[in-house]
């Protein structure tokens, strides 16, 4: 028999999201505090494995004059935090290796799910979030911040208005010079458990940011599927690579339509920070990094500063009413505001979420998949089908907005 | 046996190089105008299928006070003129599929050759070039001129100074907006020869801009080796896109010391021109397209106008006089004019060519090979070795200069 899908799936409106939070760190404790100018939500619950962290989060929700939450301290008391029948939501951002089992234990104690990128680090776990999202028919939602960026919203709604004619080629990436992080963390010991992870690989360890907004603009499992990819990461023996394995990688990506994709990942070389954001379509053309470029057939180039107007005039309105929205609160990052305000306004209005189960599955199952590229000298890997067979039976990629 | 090799091959000095030019197309008519201000050069014989194409040559010349050539007119004429016994350079501005069999004629008649871009268009002629210039101990030398592209001059003493430590990572492209050409060529019937060419092939037909500066970067038959490629090219129907097949191709080549090149061919995107020449390196990037950036460890980041002065200092100082003449000389290109310079120099030095017929062949080649990764659905395909086995007998890629 055929599981139920979760495609475009709704659940029951609900008037206040109740979270709780699981790993208090650098990004969970940002997480928190920019929940604090959310409408709608309360934190029942917060997890760490360090009390200086449960401690420090406490002191966020006591200024903001929100009330205590129940507090759990240690390796498994997560589980116990799932088990609550008072929380909504449950909120990852651990490590990268318990987000899947967090996301498990959490869907099958009737909560939805949101997780930090990457929501899976192998295949096998992009399978198991799928089949207990089925199951359980609960969301599992990836945080993908990089589909809310401003330049990105505004090219979606260009490519969906048609002003590029159709998509043919589309780059992104994680192009981030980590070596100043690597080096004080190795100073500090054995060195971070992101950058053990990142060493350890031998392909691209990092591809939701460059892949999320591509996959939007390209209505991946939405009409089109990834069907392959071939991948490359460069592995010299020097003195000056801090990591001995995979610090490049280049991977190419065909759709069952035959667009083609060109991801890259580089943390070692002294370059500017890029996500690439580069959309070529038949006619027009799209490049935030590493400058701003819009090229519609039959207008002028705009370039820089000057494509503000441009993406103004496209971004659909009710997302541009949440960057407004963001702006007066002076946030510091509009693309996390617009996620974060995204999730919960979706959950509240019982609408479907902007990224589903397959989405997390889909991003996060690149990073093996490269690995085994990589190690076959460049062979071309299939992509699997996480919707079974399913892939277009929706017809285009749709935020809900009401 | 093994056959005596041409690498680093130098021959009889020549006071003045006697040149034959057959094709005397856009290209050609253009070149044979750059040559008016090269020195040491006798302009002995012209060749073309059109009579109209030798009078306005012929009319270059005399506005110039140069002695009349002899005129070739004709199909198979180029052959008679490659038998002459005056003449020391064939210099070949024709069709594609006339270059290799040209270049084989004038070698086995006792001429060098100077060959436009590509010099080849597959594997097979490839070898045919290397084996006829090693029988014949001429030099082939193919006409790519984004190799003298003066940011590209600079980067590469800023290489071989070690400025950016090792290499990783480089990327070359031939993004072009060709479009307008195209409709005007259908337009006149049916379309030029180098639009059915490409529009024929599947994988990237005109790889060459992008790789010479980056197999110069990488020191490819002078210490490391292209290994293998994969490619994929977009491939949708629609009736925006001019031609059927391959428009757009992406490769990724890895090198025998495990360094990567990204290759990129797009020529129906309405998108700003680029060749990308992007270099990284465990202590620096430098790229020029879509904006110059060089960013050195321990120093600031450099864009822009603002590159020009960290250029002049790297630039090899022979080099340097050679752009400073063709400014003095107002030349239209200076890249092409360092690239007549160069050919003509090295010939009357008795000196070794920039490029050899090694670097003709492993940069043509690619484009068939690409076809043959894309047809087997980016399958990783072997590249040759045209020096059979002596990739690391010469110690980096050197200029010759006296």
């Amino acid at each position: 028999m055929l599981r139920e899908h979760v495609l475009h799936m709704a659940t029951e409106p609900l008037e206040v999201v109740r979270i709780g939070f699981v790993g208090l760190g650098n990004r969970g404790m940002a997480t928190l505090n920019r929940y604090m100018v959310i409408e709608g939500v309360e934190v029942r619950a917060l997890c760490d494995l360090d009390t200086a962290n449960l401690a420090a989060a406490v002191e966020v929700l006591r200024k903001k004059g929100k009330a205590t939450p129940e507090l759990y301290h240690g390796k498994e008391e997560w589980r116990t935090m799932c088990e609550r029948s008072d929380i909504d939501l449950i909120y990852i951002c651990t490590d990268w290796l318990t987000h899947t089992p967090m996301a498990l234990y959490a869907m099958q104690h009737g909560k939805h799910v949101a997780v930090e990128v990457p929501a899976a680090t192998t295949v096998e776990e992009c399978w198991q979030l799928v089949d207990c999202a089925e199951m359980t028919r609960r969301h599992c939602v990836m945080l993908e911040n990089c589909c809310y960026d401003v330049f990105h919203l505004a090219t979606f709604s260009m490519v969906k208005d048609g002003l590029l004619g159709e998509l043919t080629h589309l780059e992104g990436a994680y192009i981030h010079d980590l070596r100043d992080k690597y080096r004080a963390d190795e100073e500090q010991g054995e060195g971070s458990w992101m950058g053990r992870l990142c060493g350890r690989h031998s392909g691209n360890p990092y591809p939701t940011h460059g892949l999320g907004p591509i996959c939007q603009l390209l209505d991946i499992h939405r009409g089109d599927k990834m069907d392959y990819l071939v991948s490359m990461s460069p592995h010299i023996s020097s003195k000056d690579v801090l990591t001995p394995s995979a610090y490049i990688n280049n991977t190419l990506i065909k759709t069952k339509k035959g667009r083609s994709i060109l991801l890259q990942y580089d943390v070692t070389t002294p370059r500017p920070y890029s996500r690439m954001q580069t959309v070529c379509g038949t006619k027009g053309f799209v490049q935030k990094y590493p400058r701003r470029q819009i090229l519609i057939e039959g207008m002028n180039m705009v370039c820089g500063d000057a494509t503000e107007t441009l993406m103004h005039q496209y971004t659909h309105s009710q997302m541009q009413a949440v960057q407004q929205r963001g702006e007066q609160l002076q946030v510091a990052n509009i693309m996390n505001y617009t996620m974060d305000f995204r999730l919960i306004h979706c959950l509240r209005k019982g609408l479907p979420l902007d990224m589903d189960v397959y989405d997390a599955a889909e991003w996060s199952c690149i990073a093996e998949l490269t690995e085994q590229s990589v190690r076959g000298g460049g062979m071309p890997v299939s992509i699997p089908d996480f919707t079974r067979g399913r892939w277009d039976l929706l017809d285009g990629y749709e935020f809900s907005y009401d």
